[in-house]
């Protein structure tokens, strides 16, 4: 067996995932790495390894007219030649202005990635993420700056849905780089189109694909192996941070959500308290998008009673106000 | 008050530093950020906004012959004109072969600093570390690749020895970068050395300061200050982490250090086993100085009977051994 395909099976049997009788979604951009990991999975069917159910989904995001159409036929070609289903929808919708293309993408591929599974009745929506997408994902993130959230990894298996479990699994995430995928490609003369999406969508990120990665490889050539444990590490910490911070909220009884009361906030640490701020605003919220660490430092100055005032406006019309030795979450403004 | 003298003396008043009556040691190398430090305090005293006694400090670690004597002759001259005093010492010794020049040479410098504050019986050590500086430490640590502990940023304040307490402080740490340091330099017509130390001691250093930051200026103009305040954010994370994780410990009853029972160990989340690990295998060897994540992960993979073998050897003549239901901690030569 292959190298790449023995590190795929390996880490199929590391996750736990199931050998037969199952229906899996696989994503395919119809690029390398989707591809390989196509054909991987193709020769494992083959060898009776593996005996799924194979169904490719393949999301024409309609962002470059023929050659998105190209893209969809070349999918759908590689999928007759694997005997596996083949999945496709197009997008009619445009990003509208000022929205990032990247994320809008993302949602829609993600929406009919979860539609696709709801259909197949399958469980596990597989993506082809390597090592060099956690290394660049991270980089970006720093660059943008971020806390340990945002520097946190993707994850190798995620949930995407609660009821009805659906799982979103990258099973080329711990192993995989640009040079493995490269190989396999090559040695099996896999074709595949050039993920153009990844070349145009985000100039910060191809620049940091095609300079700052090969810059740092001169200092460490193991840079995107390095990157990626990194990151995989800051979101286990992070997580154990999140976990305790929680159970110190609930012996402090802090968790009720309708207000904090400023004493007790008072006898806090500092990260404690910023901690504490986050999560709460989190829960009233709904979200932190937006929500910048600013913002919770103007919280913490209004609690210390060091920002003059009484409230502090966050984005998406809400705000915090200090009340009667209290704060409370506010909601100014419907949105429409 | 110019604007760099205003944010020091802001700075100052923020620390909580002294106005008056302290002698306080200047570590002055002859380079700009130091020279500016010293420059901008000399502008405080003359305005009697502060009246201490300061001592420049300045170790000549003797590795480039005249050009080293030439710093020193410089730093002193430089003291006489602010009317500051003056300590100087010659390092007679080598780093022994093999051994990390920069930090060779950072621990010989702080073992004089430390001496001299003693010798004057003052409190505090001031450097003049800047964003800059912080950036780069933040850069070369996730490069070669670190966990939180490496990611965290500098301390504007730490204590450099408990009895007798001796602070070291940065009071640049926060608000300078290198364009306040160089204006502030023309502006007063501020002569200084150019500081080949820096230039020649780390070609890592050097590729991160001359190639990395310019390069990833282009892509957030603000990356050092970014990076900054992202490595003292990871920081304060990891301390509140360890804090944590302390009371866990206690509560959980595994801070008995002679050993770590299996049972109790097997029932903690990954992250958590990490760490309870981690600051064991401290509190036993005294550092973790070599123990890189890979020996955590190997005495984590004995601790869940993954990994076959009774032990994990450590570097520096020690192992951790798996007994009768017991981690244990031992030493297995004495260093001669």
């Amino acid at each position: 067996m292959e190298d790449f395909t023995r590190k795929l099976i390996t880490e199929w049997r590391r996750l736990d995932l199931p050998f037969s009788g199952k229906k899996i979604i696989l994503a395919v951009s119809g690029g390398a790495d989707s591809c390989s990991m196509a054909f991987a999975l193709f020769q494992l069917q083959k060898a009776k390894k593996i005996t799924n159910t194979f169904i490719v989904a393949h999301l024409n995001h309609n962002l470059r007219g023929q050659k998105s159409l190209d893209d969809a036929s070349f999918t759908e070609e590689l999928s007759n030649q694997l005997n596996f289903e083949f999945v496709t929808q197009k997008i009619n919708s445009k990003p509208s202005k000022g929205k990032n293309l990247e994320e809008w993408a993302r949602k829609k591929r993600y929406e009919f990635l979860l539609k696709t599974a709801e259909r197949f009745g399958s469980k596990y929506i597989l993506t082809a993420h390597t090592l060099n997408d956690q290394a660049e994902t991270f980089l970006m993130n720093l660059i943008r700056g971020s806390g340990l959230e945002g520097l946190s990894g993707m994850k190798v298996m995620g949930s995407l849905r609660s009821e009805k479990e659906v799982f979103h699994v990258r099973p080329m995430l711990t192993w995989a780089d640009r040079n493995d995928v490269t190989d396999f490609i090559k040695r099996n003369g896999i074709r595949h189109r050039n993920d153009e999406m990844n070349e145009n969508s985000d100039f910060r990120r191809v620049k940091i694909r095609k300079e700052l990665i090969p810059f740092l490889t001169k200092i460490n050539p193991q840079i995107v192996q390095t990157l990626a444990r990194t990151s995989i590490l800051v979101g286990r910490e992070n997580e154990l941070l999140n976990c305790l911070i929680n159970q110190e909220i609930d012996k402090r009884k802090l968790n009720d959500d309708s207000f904090l009361p400023l004493k007790k906030l008072g006898s806090l640490s500092e990260a404690m308290l910023y901690r504490v701020l986050r999560s709460w605003v989190l829960k009233n919220r709904g979200t932190l998008k937006k929500v910048s660490s600013t913002h919770i430092k103007s919280i913490a100055l209004l609690v210390s009673g060091k920002k003059s005032g009484k409230f502090v406006e966050l984005p998406g019309f809400s705000r915090v106000v200090k009340e009667n030795g209290k704060l409370l979450f506010q909601i100014t403004e419907v949105e429409k």
